[in-house]
């Protein structure tokens, strides 16, 4: 059994060894630097752990993993642009440091780099495949989409808000893992349970994120606290304080989330403090955990041998247990 | 034989009956309308013309012919934004009717919806299909870098302007004949051929095109005259100009095109005075006949009888003829 971090080094060298042959190379140098940015490679990493299960043999699952990882930077390259994101792990995102022109062009051409690397599995699961990366293609956009139409809306329901989630994060990985699955030979019940898996995992994962914004350590966490309380996100924090809120308190948040003018450092301390009277992180912190317990039982009911699943349940353990 | 406006037909019905089913209705309004503004349906229509060369069964070409015009409204839809275009067939572009951040994402998702398209061709040409449809739109995206680059550019050679047109409008004109061959059972040789045919069919439409910027009827052609010079676009009668014009001819081309406040009616008179001078029109009106020529003989060397052929020898024939 590959672990995580012999996974993650195929990938980046997958990454490392594209052809990204153009006859215009300046599309091409932005595509290079937002891959070069690393990450943890998770979506692709997964993919192949999925493979894994099945199959001692990984090979035909490395290029599809690429392309996973390809199309999921194509989504950051664009939702940044539409957040006016000027960082990205530490660095200047594309439209800051090139233009938002160029930043458009080398995200679309990024969907048929990743579109490459899809073409070279095997024939004989490649449209099965197919089908399943561009149907979640198509939901991470309607999730992007409820993201952008939510920042509007001043009260978004629990519902909405974890169809919004699943839409724009937790597809892709349902996605990956079904997608490693069948490369790795599992058959119908078993790609859709682990399908299911990566499902509930994502949701967890999300929500995770959302707690961190909110109260993650910003030097473990690499950004700014806050971030999405600035932005008007619709995160489960917020969406479970307007629930529990009391008349006094659901003003305060809604005006804080109003007003244009909002100083953002005064903005985020008054939000917070609504949120910690109204005990929300351990509210939140609870349905992320329903999740990930749907996710570990999901896993348990796989019916292949208990250490072809350990790397997987170190790494949703890994990825939950995420520092605050 | 079916002819061009029955063909037309077909490809506007099934656009029309497209399942553009989505948990976000806001992300699909945009592209409904931009399916909706018409047009000649150029490339759908001549796959489907393609197929039908070879097959008079042409029911398995139309959902990718339908792909291939979803497929080049995106480009247009993103372009638009990188153009800051307002009009697009007499009508407010998206970015502009919405915003920018709307048409990014509904022309993202533009992408996977043609790709469902795609999806849909029988097992035994999808492999193949897919592999020349996918080049052909990273082709397309080097294309519109090239356009941008030459934006900046002070003089662009003939050579470099054919290669920008030829990634840029041609390959797609090309991808979309040879697709319809292989849908149709044609074989590698005569796929390769009327892909050929295509590709310079192509170059002659694009220069077409330019030619009409510049001394089109604006009521036939639907748009302002001099759109081009306006944009500072590398069009072939500027290359061409740029090559046979004076010492002071250049002098006064180069300052018209870097004069960033240069009155738009007076520069686009002044342009077309110089090109007049050089007889441009009668250069570039010759390049053009040049592709056109290549194109019928290519299309006289398929073994096939000729009536199978006069729909397409029709069709290049009224796209070459359109009114100056």
């Amino acid at each position: 059994m590959y672990n995580q971090s012999q996974l993650k080094e195929l990938v980046d060298k997958a990454l490392m060894n594209l052809s990204y042959d153009t006859e215009a190379p300046r599309l091409i140098d932005p595509v290079k630097y937002i891959m070069s940015l690393g990450g943890k490679r998770l979506r692709p990493v997964m993919l192949l752990m999925a493979c894994n299960i099945f199959s001692d043999r990984i090979n035909d699952a490395v290029m599809p993993a690429a392309g996973i990882e390809i199309f999921h930077n194509f989504t950051l390259v664009h939702d940044d642009i539409m957040d006016q994101a000027s960082l990205r792990r530490g660095l200047a995102t594309i439209h800051q440091k090139w233009n938002v022109n160029q930043a458009i062009l080398s995200g679309d051409v990024m969907v048929f780099l990743a579109g490459d690397c899809f073409l070279q599995i095997p024939e004989q699961n490649l449209v099965r495949v197919l089908r399943i990366f561009n149907r979640a293609a198509r939901d991470v956009c309607a999730g992007q989409q409820l993201d952008m139409d939510y920042e509007k809306a001043v009260i978004v329901s629990q519902d909405e808000y974890l169809k919004m989630i699943e839409l724009k994060t937790a597809v892709l990985i349902a996605a990956s893992v079904k997608i490693g699955a069948i490369i790795g030979g599992a058959d119908d019940k078993n790609a859709d349970l682990l399908s299911e898996f990566g499902n509930n995992l994502g949701l967890a994962f999300q929500i995770q994120d959302d707690i961190l914004d909110v109260w993650g350590d910003s030097k473990v966490f690499g950004k700014k606290p806050g971030g999405d309380i600035v932005a008007n996100k619709k995160t489960l924090p917020l969406v479970k304080a307007m629930e529990k809120a009391s008349v006094s308190q659901k003003k305060i948040l809604q005006e804080l989330f109003t007003e244009p003018e909002a100083d953002p450092e005064v903005k985020v301390r008054k939000v917070i403090e609504v949120y910690d009277e109204l005990d929300i992180r351990n509210t939140t912190e609870s349905l992320a955990r329903e999740y990930i317990s749907k996710a570990f039982a999901l896993l348990r009911k796989l019916p292949v041998e208990e250490k072809r699943k350990q790397e997987m349940v170190n790494l949703a353990t890994s990825l939950i247990e995420r520092e605050c």
